[in-house]
């Protein structure tokens, strides 16, 4: 089994921070995005989507979406669980993972890709020739302004993001948020239960994966 | 527990589907969204998202994004399985889902809400004042013109979308082609593996649901 991953990008985070709490260790493969390697022959040649984090089994099945590799691990190392337990659980863990995928992982995306010059001509990840839209990146900041002061609200309401037990959905979350510092996209001041629970999230060793 | 459904949109049909596979019966409650009901006060007390499909639950709680809702159902009712049962057919139903929710339904969806004119100041769904962008048309149009080749590989090689059995990836496939064909974005001509599988799929009597 090998994991083609990249050591800054959001998505091959939320996959390594979710080994890291199953206690597992893949071996990796470091591709880099942004010179291109992704859209290279050879790793076309594994995945012709040209997407990371891409999981390769040893029978070569692919599994190339992030959610989707997770899902694998979780079936095969239910402890501790990370997608809920009960039908309600896991449901509103797939929600919470979902809505900050769309709210806020989706604008952040489209802010960056679409104003950051090497991504001039891959506005799209996993595809060559897509030109940036420079409206996409002010549509961007007007949606995750909306997003920040939601997601503060329901963490005071509930310790994690999902409820009561630490989730993907925290996972999805932290990579995002992180990643949005890093192209200078922070949340606003005042958001102090979403401050309360990055600095828990982050203490967790697996924040370091 | 009520489903807050539209009849022509493409999300609120794959619950739809999932249900009558299942053989269940959800009371259901038609919102307009192209009249903007799903932003209107009544709606938005229920859902702050005003996004479509919401399962809402007898005690209050509303699961509001498709997959999750499939999900819990899934949990409820595991016959038959539309999810996978082993850990690996789990994580191809869900690498697929998301494969064709990427490839085709972000694109789709782009190119109709971007040109759409009542859609003109609603761009994203669930939001007002989201101006459209119409560079998102072509750049839409472009990816699903790579997506149909690509899936009538797939199926030319795999009797349903994720392998031997039916699952949520063909009710996301169907609902997003279907859709696509109502706002002039059919599948070229030629993908004769795709048209097996859309015969198939859509002799179904879910497809009616």
């Amino acid at each position: 089994m090998k994991l083609y991953d990249m050591r800054v990008a959001p998505n091959p985070r939320r996959v390594r921070i979710f080994i890291a709490e199953k206690g597992l260790d893949v071996p990796r493969v470091e591709i880099n995005i942004r010179a291109g390697e992704n859209l290279e022959p050879a790793f076309l040649a594994i995945n012709p989507r040209g997407l990371l984090p891409t999981l390769e089994l040893e029978d070569g099945t692919v599994i190339d979406e992030t959610t989707a590799i997770c899902r694998y691990f979780e079936g095969l190392h239910p402890e501790p669980p990370l997608l809920g337990t009960t039908p309600l659980e896991q449901a509103m863990v797939e929600c919470w993972n979902r809505r900050i995928e769309f709210d806020a992982g989706q604008p952040v995306i489209d802010a960056f890709r679409n104003s950051y010059p090497p991504y001039a001509e891959r506005a799209i990840p996993g595809r060559s020739g897509t030109a940036a839209i420079p409206g996409l990146v002010e549509r961007g900041r007007a949606r995750l302004a909306d997003f920040y002061p939601a997601i503060d609200r329901r963490l005071g309401e509930s310790e994690y993001v999902a409820g009561g037990h630490f989730s993907l959905a925290d996972i999805t979350l932290l990579c995002i948020v992180d990643f949005a510092v890093a192209v200078k996209l922070p949340a606003p001041e005042g958001c102090a239960h979403f401050a309360r629970w990055h600095a828990q999230v982050s203490a967790r060793p697996s924040a370091q994966a």
